[in-house]
C-alpha cells in the first residue's frame, strides 16, 4: 500500500534537496554567537543562500524579502530578543515561513520566557531537545504540570522519547510542526508523527549541530509548502551527513568540516538510498 | 618592456608576501560575526597580527596604533555602526590607511546609509561584489540612476564585468582603490584596472572569503604605501590559496581549513609562479 | 622521593581528564567573539558541557548552577563588561570557580581598567602570555613600576620567563593561581611554580588557542579543588593536543580541527606518558 499523500519518503526527501540547489533559497538566520560560521557554511554546501542579519534596524526589512527565517536562542540578550520579535513578526506579515529553536529554554528564565512571547508570531515548525521541548509546550500551557523538564545547561537530560507527548500537545496548540532531536529524531504536526534514524554518536561532541539542523529545516521550509517533509528532510540531511562524516573522521574536529562536505556531496540519490525513516513504536 | 613603475607584477607581489611575514603587522578588523574566527586565522597564517577590537570603547584607541584597519558591513546595528565611525576617524587622523566592505550594500537600507557615511572617513580600499560596487558607487553619487544593483542577500546577481565603469568612477570619486570581487577580480584606481584570474569555483560554497580577501588586502596595505598593488596581492593571496586547497578538498568544509593552510605554506617564489594577473578587455 | 602531596604529576593529571569525562562539568563561558565556536568544540571534545551564556539578563543565574566558569576579555565593550561583573559576582556568591583571561590587558586602556574590577571577585585563577600578566600585576598594584609591560596587539612581546615575578606577586596579592602561557608555561602560586613544557610553534599561528586552554582549566576547576593541578592539566591536555595534531598537520588551518581531534582522543594513559613538566630554572 502507497503512503498517504505527502507523507514523506526517502524519495520525497531526495527531490526535496535537488529543489533546495535549484532554487537556492535565501534563510534569514538569527543564531547564536557560537554558530554563525558552522551554520551558515551548512547552508552553502546544502546549496541555500545564508544571510545572517541581525541588527534590529534590518531584520524587518530582510525577513520580508527572504525565503525563510531561522530564529535560535542559543545566546539572548535584550537587543536580540528585539530583533528576533521584529524578525518573526515581519516574517508572519510577509507569509515567510520561520523556525525557532528553544536552545536552553526551560534553564533559564530570561529566554524561555522570550520563547513563549515569540511563540505568539506562528512559527511553521520548533526544532529543541526532549528537554527543551518538554519545558516549551509546559510554558506555552500545552501541557500541565509533570516533572521537571530537566535540561542542563545546552544538553537535554531525557530521551526524545519522553518528550513526544509533549511535542504533540504543542504542535497541536500552535498549529505547526514540532521536531524532537535525540538517538531518534521525532517529527510531529500533532497527527502524524515521523521518526528519523540517520546520525551518529560522535554528533553530540560537535558544538551547534542541533542549530545546523534547525537552519537546514529553514533552507527546506523556503522550497516547499509541505512543512512535516521540509522537518522530515532538514533531519535527515544532518543525520546522513553526520554519518557519512563519521566514516571518515577520527574525532570531532574533522567531522566538523566533514560533515560540510558531505552535505556538498550528498545529491537525491543517495538521500534515497540512505534516508532512514522509521514509524515511532510510541 | 618592462612594466611601468608600481605597476603590480607577480614578482612584485611574492615580495609583498615576504614583506607581511618580516613585519607582522597589526590588523585591526572590525567585521561581520560570521567570519571573526577564519578571518583571523587567515591573517595569521599569511604572518599578520590580527586583532579584533570592536567595542565603542576601544577601537579609536587600538585603530591608532594599528598598521591597518579593516571594517566590514557583514552584521550591522547602531551600536556597530559607531564603532566603525570611531575607528575609521581615528584611523584617517593616525593615518592609518583602512578597508571597507560594504556587505549586502543596495540590499539593506540601513547599512547602505551607514556605508556612505563611512566614506566620508576615506578609505584608501573599498572591495566589494559587483552588486555591491554598482549600488555603492551610485549611494555615494559616482555614478547615476541605471538599472537596479541586483543584490540578493550577500550574494551579487551581476558578473564583474558589469560592475567595472561603477567601480572605476567610484575610485576617481574617492580617490581609493576599488575592487570588485568575481570569477575574475578587477582593482582600479580609476585610471589603471589590473584582472586577477586566481581562485576557484568552490570557493562561492564557504562563507566570508571575499571577508577573508578584504582582511588580507588589509595586511598588505600596512607594508606598503602602493595601495594598487597591495589590493591585486590580497586578491591573489586568496584566489590562490583556494586554488591550492581545492585540489585537495572534497567539498567546502575541507576547503576552509585548506585555504589557511595554503596562506601558511605559500611563499614569494610560490606567488610568483602562480599570481595570474590579466589585462581587462573591459 | 615522592612528591609532596598535591604536586601536580602526569599520572595525577591523566586521572583529572577521566574525572572530566565521568563528570562532564557544566563550563559556563563569556568569551569573546572570535573564539566562541572553537571553545565550546575543545569542551566538548575534552569531555565537558560548554555554554555560552553571555547576556546581562542571565549570566548571573547561570553562573550560580555552573561547575566553572570562563570570563575572557577578548572583544569587550561597556555590555559585555557589565555581564562579566554580573557573572563574576554570581560566581563568587555561589562558590562556583571562575578563571580570568585578561586578553590584550596593558594594550587598550578600557579593558585593563575592567579587568581590575573583576580581580575583585576572586578569580581563583588568571592565565594570559607574558605582557598580559606584567601588565595586569602592574594595574593590579601588585608590582611597581619598572618597563613596560610591552604588548603588541594580542600577542605578548616578552617571553614567559620575564613575567614570572609578576606572576607570583599576582598569586600571592590575589590569593590566587597566575599560568603564563609561553614556549614553557609557568603555573604559579606564588610559593610553588611549575613549568609545562607540551606544545608546539605551529599553535601561535591558530588564533585563541590560549583562549582554549584557559576554557580547558576552567572544566578542570569544575572537578577538583586543587587548583594548581587544575592548572596545569589545562595547560598540558592544550599542549599535548597541539603536538599530537601538529604531527599530522600541514598547516594551522589542519591543527586547528586536528587539535579538537586529539583532545577527543587523548586518555589518561597518554597524558600520563607525555605530559611534560619541568621545574622553573627561574
Amino acid at each position: 500500500m502507497p503512503p498517504p499523500a505527502n507523507e514523506p519518503t526517502p524519495a520525497s526527501i531526495g527531490a526535496l534537496l535537488s529543489d533546495v540547489r535549484a532554487r537556492t533559497p535565501l534563510v534569514h538566520s538569527i543564531t547564536n554567537l557560537v554558530v554563525t560560521n558552522s551554520t551558515a557554511n551548512a547552508l552553502l554546501a546544502l546549496g541555500a543562500s545564508p544571510a545572517m542579519v541581525e541588527g534590529v534596524e534590518e531584520v524587518a526589512e530582510f525577513a520580508a524579502i527572504a525565503g525563510a527565517l531561522v530564529i535560535n536562542l542559543g545566546t539572548m540578550d535584550a537587543g536580540r530578543a528585539q530583533a528576533m520579535r521584529l524578525a518573526a513578526d515581519a516574517a508572519r506579515a510577509a507569509g515567510t515561513p520561520w523556525i525557532l529553536d528553544p536552545v536552553a529554554v526551560g534553564v533559564l528564565s530570561y529566554r524561555s520566557q522570550v520563547a513563549v512571547e515569540l511563540l505568539a508570531f506562528s512559527p511553521a515548525v520548533v526544532r529543541g531537545n526532549a528537554s527543551e521541548i518538554i519545558a516549551l509546550a509546559r510554558q506555552a500551557g500545552a501541557v500541565q504540570g509533570g516533572a521537571a523538564s530537566g535540561g542542563r545547561g545546552v544538553d537535554s537530560t531525557a530521551p526524545a522519547e519522553a518528550a513526544l507527548d509533549a511535542a504533540k500537545a504543542l504542535a497541536a496548540a500552535l498549529r505547526c510542526v514540532v521536531v524532537v532531536s535525540g538517538a531518534t529524531d521525532y517529527v510531529t504536526d500533532g497527527l502524524r508523527t515521523i521518526g528519523v534514524n540517520n546520525g551518529h554518536p560522535m554528533m553530540s561532541r560537535v558544538t551547534g549541530l542541533g542549530c545546523t539542523a534547525t537552519a537546514l529545516i529553514g533552507a527546506c521550509l523556503a522550497v516547499t509548502p509541505d512543512t512535516l517533509t521540509a522537518c522530515v528532510a532538514g533531519m535527515v540531511f544532518t543525520g546522513l551527513a553526520g554519518e557519512m562524516a563519521a566514516e571518515l573522521a577520527p574525532g570531532p574536529g574533522s567531522l566538523q568540516g566533514g560533515l560540510i562536505d558531505a552535505l556538498y556531496l550528498m545529491d537525491a540519490d543517495l538521500v534515497t538510498r540512505r534516508a532512514h525513516l522509521v514509524a515511532p513504536d510510541v
